[in-house]
């Protein structure tokens, strides 16, 4: 999930000023009626030393009434609390109804650091995921609002920041031997964190990543964040005692229709850090396309005697070039060795069952190559912004998507999945050709134009599926194609060294 | 789970075919209505071969309009089944909207089979039940109604069975050779199918096991729980659709409030088959009693050197002897070591978190005992019966207890259950004991006198909490108790016998 994120996310001083004036006393009133409704908030941060979780905690405190909240540092568990069961330690922390308990670093934090540390070995670290699952459901089914943050930076900021600490010792208590050691531990963490985010980025406590190169940038994005995520509580709380006459206490808290994600984050955040700029010339693009498209085959052929099935999804806006790059990615291909599915609306008997259905139906035989242009992503697009998919059942299927593709990946199968990305302007130049072109005419229509309309409310649900889908172990293929000719050899490319990577 | 199970369950013929015949014809209109409601139904049946699943199947079926269900043999995957992902099969015989899939074996089947075999590592196995659970999850939240049983026959009963089959080879196609390998595997297989249990035994999809020693009580025992499982589906249903106007299909199938689970076929299980004429005389209690206590007490010294802690909880009917039998366990014990909490009603801060909150606090630091008089079973039996929590509440409570209780044996601690087990005439005789006796009268107050006129309605759901929380990691011990000398006893040998276990 890491990956996705633009660290080039900035605010300025002056919109910093006010924004952060406007939040704060929000963000108190917020406070006092969630503790007039006697709803427990939890707020964890994670992130990298010296990613500012300090600055980020004091400067949320301030907006508070003293009274209602607690901050802890659960970094290093004391003695009486190593001695005791694991979960021991933050129960005793947990808030009660109507307070806030907030934890700068938490059970994340000590399993992660033991992990990276060899103290637990890769199947109890796998446990502890569970058991904190198991802990935060408990939580959000007991009417908790869990909200967990990521302070991101980059592993150069990182290191500089941790550096820069030494100048300035007095500043603060920084940097500790912790932070020294994790200048060389970044990447075994970085991937033990992207381990945590896929076990652990679920319906009733999802995560909420902070580009945090820019302090003020993260600043506003955390108390944005918090107030979107308490203001919908508030929101389910009151609707709930409406229907029940004022007996909300014993409402159930519904896991689907969770507390803890909010859309405005993620407006702006993958999408925005793709170089559209990129491109290659006609002659270069001939010759690398014949070069992986005959690499393509050759290494159809080894998967197909291992008995390796691969699974490629196409995604993308329209008229980003989606039929362009399987046509190329195919055109050599053994076609008893391969099969495209199109996927369109969902029929009769397709919506007589589950929605994932009609796609498990088409995964491939070991050996075989199944290529879908669109795909189960649908529901987190067009039936997320269209509402044909109500928002507790397009919030489960992220979890339910990762757990699919984690599956077919554990059978045995390669998973690749391309996002095509093209701006706007881009867009439209290719729309005008197609309505002009009378042999391109077919290509184009009236939906299509409507669809265009809807761009802006398209793209944060583009932007949050990049993020909450792309895993370790399937990770999304971000396809720079303003410029077909880059965006189909990327393609290609990527697919070549999949399937080389995984015959190795 | 299955150990608790009382094996001795019958029903004569004459009340079988009369019982039989109602429940067909209440199966038959259910099915009608859930067809009109549009719910997915999936049945799956699990269980020793030769306990008789093909006769169950072979008489639910027959209730049914042929139209609308499906039975699909899933024990043994095909050739291209086995070539696809793991959940193909399965996704490919789901059930339409509306219909009904009936599987004789399942995934669960097919799993355990493998782990027997050794073609998978208890690893693997372990991921498959989280895949599975993953699997389930998504039906149940997509509106499917998930029934799941195990018909359970003793060792001997198993082995005679497969046995009495070769005599008579035409009768059917019994037995395989699965069947024959399937002896030798006894332990093994149970002791997977105790796994599984405790991994998947969720309250979106719970298990429901059968005595299956006598046919006829098995087939109405089966038919008894889905009748219950359908109709509570339905009602929720039309509840539904009388909220939201008729636009029922979008309404959120709430993960807490399952279709899956039934109170009537536990209502006997259990507690039924303890034998409460155990006894034994005064002269052998106090010689075993004094060396127990001996015992214990070099082994608690011995424990603190290890640092392992120790929970024990006392739960059983009042006036089933839990300060007797507590006050026995730690007369010889340094109490420096270990503490006994008893647990009454929750106060007005306890309310204030989470139900388990009291309880983790109280949680042992290594090396130390520590003894819960009454537990957070309480949620389970009194907030249960007295409706307490709601239903979703303490449905949700036998995975949150059993989760806990994982942590603690996974965090190094011993952990022991014991259920003191009275009848309700002892019972009467030790009230009105207390009642008489000027010394004891403080010990009984009219409260004790309400809950006794209760004990049916608390019967029950004692047994559902011993089936569901039985786990392998941490059983429950049912204490005969209608003779203290006896109870106490048996108390301290297992506690004795669990520490040495644990020291070894």
């Amino acid at each position: 999930m890491l990956n996705t994120l633009d660290l080039s996310q900035k605010m300025d001083k002056k919109h910093f000023s006010r924004a952060r004036g406007e939040r704060m006393e929000k963000l108190g009133e917020l406070q006092r009626s969630l503790r007039a409704a006697n709803v427990p908030v939890v707020i964890t941060f994670e992130g990298w030393h010296g990613a500012g979780k300090g600055v980020i905690i004091n400067s949320l405190v301030q907006a508070m009434d003293p009274r209602g909240f607690k901050v802890y540092t659960a970094y290093f568990p004391n003695d009486e609390e190593r001695s005791r069961p694991f979960f021991w330690q933050f129960w005793k922390k947990l808030p009660a109804k109507g307070s806030i308990s907030i934890f700068d670093r938490s059970w994340y934090g000590q399993i992660v650091n033991r992990a990276a540390r060899g103290e637990i070995n890769a199947e109890e670290t796998s446990r502890a995921f569970n058991d904190i699952n198991a802990f935060e459901r408990l939580l959000a089914d007991d009417n908790h609002v869990i909200i967990k943050f990521f302070t991101h930076i980059s592993e150069k900021t990182h290191k500089k920041r941790i550096k820069a600490n030494v100048q300035d010792l007095d500043k603060n208590m920084r940097p500790t031997t912790e932070d020294w050691q994790e200048i060389g531990l970044y990447k075994q963490l970085f991937s033990l964190y992207e381990e945590m985010f896929s076990k652990t980025d679920t319906v009733y406590a999802p995560w909420a990543a902070v580009e945090a190169e820019d302090e003020n940038y993260a600043q506003i994005k955390v108390l944005d964040y918090i107030i979107n995520v308490l203001a919908k509580k508030l929101t389910q709380v009151a609707s709930a005692e409406k229907k029940s006459g004022g007996a909300a206490k014993k409402a159930e808290p519904a896991a689907n229709s969770p507390a803890g994600s909010a859309d405005a984050p993620f407006a702006s955040s993958v999408l925005s850090k793709v170089d559209l700029s990129k491109t290659i010339g006609k002659d270069e693009y001939k010759e690398k396309l014949e070069e992986y498209q005959k690499e393509i085959r050759q290494l159809q052929y080894k998967l197909f005697r291992r008995e390796i099935a691969t699974v490629i999804v196409f995604e993308g806006w329209d008229a980003a070039g989606k039929g362009g790059a399987i046509k190329r990615v195919t055109a050599n291909m053994d076609p008893r060795g391969y099969y495209v599915t199109p996927i369109a609306a969902p029929g009769a008997i397709d919506n007589s069952y589950n929605y994932l259905w009609r796609f498990w139906k088409e995964m491939p035989v070991k050996g075989m190559v199944a290529i879908f242009d669109r795909s189960w992503y649908g529901r987190l697009m067009v039936e997320r912004v269209e509402g044909f998919a109500a928002e507790g059942e397009w919030r489960r299927a992220y979890r339910e998507i990762n757990e699919m593709e984690e599956q077919l990946i554990n059978s045995g199968s390669i998973m690749l999945k391309f996002w095509l990305q093209i701006d706007k302007e881009e867009q439209l130049k290719r729309f005008e050709e197609r309505r002009d072109n009378p042999l391109k005419n077919w290509k184009i229509t009236d939906e299509d134009w409507r669809n265009r309309e809807k761009w802006d409310k398209y793209e944060p649900a583009v932007n949050e599926m990049l993020f909450r889908t792309s895993t370790m172990y399937a990770p999304w293929t971000i396809v720079e194609a303003n410029c077909k000719f880059y965006g189909r050899i990327k393609t290609l490319k990527t697919i070549a060294d999949a399937m080389k990577g995984r015959l190795k």
